[in-house]
């Protein structure tokens, strides 16, 4: 007998009651300000895989040894940001109903707002901590709150106790930076200051969100905002790392890949690295 | 003294009072729904204009003699489609106030809809002619009503008398046929027809929209969702003309490049080239 | 409950023992004499799909309608030729042996060779209907039995009665076109005859190979051996029906789909068309 | 003993006193008005015309038969036209002096005017066949008078009682057209009318030029000035081949390939192609 | 009322007379030795940088409160390198007699000597600082002494008590640095010793001409020649903005950009960022 | 009289008898595992070549004073690893036996089989240095055992007392890495040690296979597999120099180039520029 054809990230096909990571893409871009392309992040994720292997020289692990479910791409109503957050929304409650992690790959940024909706209602507590080249604390983008410039300011309003802590921004206008100060940590350019962190946050709930423009343009051409003096893949890889095997992580999402603006696909092979890392990581947390 | 840069279709610098037609381009994408990037079409076009003259020997007249004024892209507000076709019915509204004929760059096919509200109000019965790959006649597309797929359907709702006269449609649903049929007078395939069509709406007002995906994809591969089997370049040239000298145009648009899916540059070269011709005939009416 | 995510060519989600044709794809190119790459081609024709339409105005038929099971891509040891066949003959064998259709995606044309064994075997006098640019008729290519330049001699020296019939052939060298005279139907440049070919072959079993590059290669740039003169879309089109729908089809492949030359996804379309119109045609034969 | 490599044009490895025709390439574009690049132009072609046979199914002859000697690319100093038109003249009046043909490869199109020269001296009465998108005949092009804009017209200076006989023009700016008419035998968009004229000049020497983009840019992505509306390739293979089968070609060139502007390599095969159908034309002359 | 569109560098919208920097750019790539194409690097990056904010999180200010006027796009005779460079120069001499800053866009590198040549005049013990990876101090390039590859070389003849200060040259032929020897103040591979020089600069007049090829390919693909082993973007950043602010700035340029050969965009936003953060530290002096 | 053209690394003209050195480019890539298109490699890199100088600033050095002779590209017989092999061993048994020393350019990394099959023949205690992203070292890839992810276990095999030393590593699965443990001298992520490496192999015969995929894809986009988060191109250029200048190099090869995969050529210019350096490290030993 032939079976159907499954497409999930490489070894990646834990059954659903037996995981304790359930992945899924949000192939939403509907208010990107610049180039869009980044619904088409989840599926090339997923294809290019395949050129990497499961297993991590770093942290001497292997994703194959892992409980990770793939449920596969979200089917989105292109068009409408709200609908769309909604059904983001529902998506990850039902995956924290089920007491597995929700691992959402964007898709834009705004995104986050609709798996963070679900998580702060879970654990109204919750801690962000946010990776990213752009601060994204803008109030509305001409005129529009539910816009990917806007997320983490959005994301700030449903905080109940929790705060955000950026690293790596390295862009944002005047007016984000005055109006974070005293309300958002926020460590430019770099990821100084993240053990320590992550040392305060010790035992309370993080949500863990990684725009990849955090990286250097070179490394990660494929996106729709690149903005140069990022960090080294390098740099990611220890920091994402430790945020996944030292955090008390209750969501996640990893985000801006936009496939289409890089022939070379080295982009999306950088995507698909850190995914696996930080699987392999959320999997063998520190003790 | 040195002046401000200035960035206009070629030879599109007459004053905005002596005009007879003035271009905007709106450069939305939000609900396309496969792949993305329209929104650079109005700069694309303009840019490579230049590669062009201004002069047609298909209508031995030159651009150069045409009363056109190039306002330039408007500032829309991404992420939010309902707020983005208000900002283009205004603009349109206020070129038909002053008496001009509106021509609109798009964008994806729904800022049709934007420009059309305005029409309408100012000529109730006002019909359209719409070449096309796809019929773009549906409800809805996942639930969304302002959504490129349906903007001729949400165009028909706003007839009062007038009608839709489709060529080219090559691409569509079962349900948008069967919908269509006795409501709306389809040509599949070509343009055959398109002379009587034109007689019979002689004197009456028309609009006319353009979706450039009713070329084949080898002539015009920037393009969101590529039919194969399309128009030929001198076809398209010669319908568009023909419309342009004959019918009463009250208004039109030009719609669906998305310059990023071809790098050899040919769809934008096609693109400008139509526009030209559209607007010498414009100008150049049959007596 | 969340599902395991599929992808299959848009609408081919029939049960296998429902089905009466079984789609699978050899993503194989190890034998490409120019440029390789069409082992991508499988995904990308999956994935792409779905910016078209199930529904053909052309046929006036739904590929949901259609009972098609898609069993995915083969795993197949690139760099074994010898080895990639027999997979390729085994799962199409599997597929005859449960009376059904096998429709093969390549991959190089080679590919052809596999699945012609399995048919040959349970139809011994089949004939063949072979579309190209491309004789494929060399006895070997620099000592190579087993390479897609070679691929229709090869299966000609499996023929028991049956006959090969070769349509827009526009690409050869000499000693080719000498040995093919007396011995295959070759008809240069266009489908001239193919109607007469096909009341010829009434009754009898026919596997009908589609090599893309008949296509021109402005339609059709993605592939390996672009051959300048080609036919269009349409051509294409209208003949592929027409053999689907008149002759006794026991197997067929259509191949040398290369995506990565073509940025624009314009080949990749016109390939999932053909596709769905092949299939279309299938299920509703001529009677 | 291990041979230096070489770098021919498929089959054109006759010696040079053996001979007939003597290729050439000139790989200069320092004149070039919208999108630079055909310096690349010979390269590309030699290395691609390895992917096409060097047999003809349309003239059913063989290239590997034919007399050709490939010298290669000219070291032209960019930068300097005048200095680059000398040393092209040089190097095609040393291959008449020998009673050679001598074939250029461009290059833009200002190169004809170096060979041009060459040719005028030996053969004061020559005329000029001059397939083409463009007019080419302007004065000056900002001033310049050495430009590619202006080749044809530059080359209409050195005529001694020749004629100059231009197809498939599609653009020109008004001045060109008005400068043109009784001076110049323009037939617009097609080759109609190529066979009177190569009955009227039969016993006469004539110089061919082949621009490229006369080709409709689907063919012909890769040039710097695309033009749609073009010729199809057959037309232009047919065309071509007539030319070079029944006028007196004393010298002739093939120019305004680009290949970076087309990733497909689609541009690069419709021009090697071409230069095979031309070479085995001029060694099988009609009698 | 409408008004005409502008398309300037992002916030560059101070008026002329108000300003005290004046940009332009200056389209020319005649003499490019390898990939020419710097002609399209000032509209890319004008458009390109609304991708950007106008707030510098590095020296914590903004764009917006910078007194620059964007003259736009030289119309420049292509093709004719000597008259290019009167344009340039007659441009850049009327900006300096008004009392502005002259800072160009290139094109290739040789439009620095035309700017050059107006501000030595004004200036004419001037100094040079030079960032590049070429050290462009060849007497002629084939023959051609107007050459983007000896246009420092042409500088050095024009200095009048000055000097030249090259860093990062990481390439040039064995007779380049024997010649500069004694002439040319050259550091290899990267900026140290940049901040002695702005000390023993101090007070003197400079002209800064910054060729962007010193960066690292992997940060800046889009460039005629690209040189592997540059220095990363921060490193870069820090230097150039370290020029700006300390240095008596009197004239600079940005040249090297080809934007078509890089299809992701990230070497165009490279430059806009270098150019933002240039122009807001030369009005943000260090006092 | 004119000359054949011919197609060479930069400066390596020097006479097959006089050579120390001789270059081959071995275009195979059909065990490729992932994207193919290294048989292109090759061709590119000579070609690209002349965008370089000859002279190294880094070594003070330069190419034109070196004694390397480049004979082209071997014809391969594509589909066929065995024969490929073959051929492959035979070309470098011929350099071999002149006594020079061969510098073979990939092609995939099976190549190196060949040579090494030659190399060991001549020197059975030779040892190897192997720089890559990954290790190269499965027994088998999917039944196939000529495939480029088993070629050091295929060499290792051959060894007769020699040892190898990967560098750089960052790729692979769990088996590799055990049954690599105490056979393998593997230094994982950079090139720590590489001195010592040297210092022990002082006097012994080494052969030195750099598989270009080490760097980083930020600096290397084209290559079959990139792997995120490798060394720098400074790095690699120094490593490899330190290799050349020190080890008893019998034989080497740089492989792995897909040049396909980068459109703006910067990995063709990485390649060029460290196969440069490698042949002026390797006439200029250090004493």
């Amino acid at each position: 007998m032939l079976n159907m054809q499954t497409d999930v990230f490489m070894a990646c096909d834990t059954k659903y009651k037996d995981a304790s990571i359930a992945l899924f893409s949000a192939p939403f871009d509907g208010t990107t300000s610049f180039r869009p392309g980044t619904r088409f992040a989840g599926g090339a994720i997923r294809r290019d895989s395949y050129g990497l292997e499961t297993f991590s020289p770093y942290q001497n692990a292997d994703l194959a040894d892992c409980r990770v479910f793939d449920s596969g791409e979200l089917e989105l109503p292109i068009g409408d940001a709200s609908a769309v957050l909604k059904a983001i929304e529902k998506r990850a409650a039902l995956i924290l109903k089920d007491e597995k992690l929700p691992f959402m790959i964007g898709g834009e940024h705004l995104v986050t707002l609709g798996a963070f909706r679900a998580v702060v209602k879970k654990f109204p507590r919750v801690n962000i901590i946010h990776f990213d080249a752009h601060a994204d604390l803008r109030e509305d983008y001409l005129g529009v709150k539910l816009s990917h410039a806007c997320v983490l300011r959005r994301c700030h309003e449903l905080l109940q106790g929790g705060s955000i802590f950026q690293f790596g921004i390295r862009s944002g206008d005047k007016s984000e930076f005055s109006w974070g100060r005293g309300r958002i940590n926020t460590r430019l350019f770099d990821f100084e200051g993240l053990e320590e962190t992550l040392e305060k946050l010790k035992g309370e709930p993080v949500y863990f969100t990684l725009d990849l423009d955090v990286l250097d343009p070179s490394v990660f051409p494929g996106t729709g905002t690149p903005e140069p003096g990022g960090v080294s893949f390098d740099a990611l890889r220890r920091a994402a790392t430790l945020v996944c095997k030292r955090a008390e992580i209750v969501g996640c999402d990893v985000n801006e890949l936009s496939p289409h603006y890089d022939q070379s696909g080295i982009s999306v092979a950088a995507a698909a690295k850190i995914i696996r890392e930080m699987l392999i990581a959320l999997e063998n947390k520190e003790v």
